[in-house]
């Protein structure tokens, strides 16, 4: 059995982590082996990385500085859990990758979508995720969810800020439908849940919500 | 008074810190502003890479972590610190930069040296220095040097990579003799500092050797 590797993308508040965590329990029922991670971090490297990327006390990061903090964590992740893990047949179930840099720091930041696209494909070497879930939810709504937890650096960009990322996800999924499925998020989470589980389905015909869903 | 950008370079253990100490004292002697900066570091956010990248207990980084981790730390010390004060007229003197990074993890590692000089170019917003002095030693008296305060994670590499590298300088050297400057190291520190004040005054003739040196 070939590995498969799934991405939750979209804003902080969407409810990525707890999606995520639902689509690995509905792996884990069919007795499938699953790897739950998360960029930035999920390895030692990643995770300082991470402490780095979301101090609120760094304000004047500069962009491309960003952009090579999150490239760091994730060509760390790929080397050292997700290939392995493909490899080994898992299902890798990964909390962001790389839309979340073309939507933050392309459509958010401005900064050259071809340079994002070479660190990308430099840090991942060459994997491109099998399937992305793209948690679609209102960029105000979303703010308000994440900001209850208090706000971390990325976090405490203006609502503006928030609106590009939103429509830089979006027309990611319009490029590239066969990859990107758009799942609205501003709902009762297992309604979304059935949803993601629809999209999965796809690639998993076998697949049925879990327990909770 | 436009500023003026400097780079020390070599191995660890071949006095850079020291030769930047003196070379600043000998431009302040003169009146000249001079601001003396070091990479990885330099910045909260640089300083916050540099405790990942030198860590000795992450023995596994993978090699495109390691690049994108510098590339962070560089991006910020030049958006920070290095073009403002050169606009401001000042004398800059950096301990490692750019050609560190195709030394060690072009000519060490053996990773692609476009995309490193792409990287290098987007890191430091087409920034080069002015004039670059590599101090170079034999490798292993270098790293017995390098050694004596106890082994960073770059320092406990094996001594062969430790001479790609230094043959890695030597090369770049040759490839830009107008900006590249090699001085023996492997001698008495005040002799080094007389070569580095000759090699410094094709930019500046006023300049005299530190009292001290």
């Amino acid at each position: 059995m070939p590995g498969l590797f799934i991405t939750l993308e979209g804003a902080d508040g969407a409810g990525k982590t707890t999606q995520g965590a639902l689509l690995a329990q509905a792996f884990r029922a069919l007795q499938y082996p699953v790897l739950e991670t998360r960029e930035p971090g999920g390895t030692p490297v990643g995770e300082a990385a991470r402490r780095v990327l979301l101090d609120p006390s760094l304000t004047g990061m500069a962009p491309m500085a960003e952009v090579f903090l999150y490239a760091a964590a994730r060509a760390q992740l790929i080397r050292e859990v997700i290939l392995p893990a493909l490899a080994a047949g898992t299902v890798v179930i990964c909390d962001r990758f790389t839309d979340s840099t073309l939507a933050y720091q392309g459509y958010g930041r401005g900064l050259d979508m071809d340079r994002l696209q070479s660190i990308n494909h430099w840090a991942t070497e060459g994997l491109a995720p099998d399937l992305t879930l793209l948690l679609d939810i209102d960029s105000d709504e979303g703010l308000s969810r994440a900001r209850r937890k208090g706000a971390d650096r990325m976090e405490m960009e203006t609502a503006a800020f928030h609106q590009k990322v939103r429509h830089g996800f979006l027309e990611l999924a319009a490029k590239e439908t066969s990859r990107i499925r758009v799942i609205p998020a501003g709902r009762d989470i297992f309604e979304v849940h059935r949803q993601v589980i629809n999209a999965v389905r796809e690639k998993v015909p076998e697949l049925v919500c879990s327990q909770e869903g």
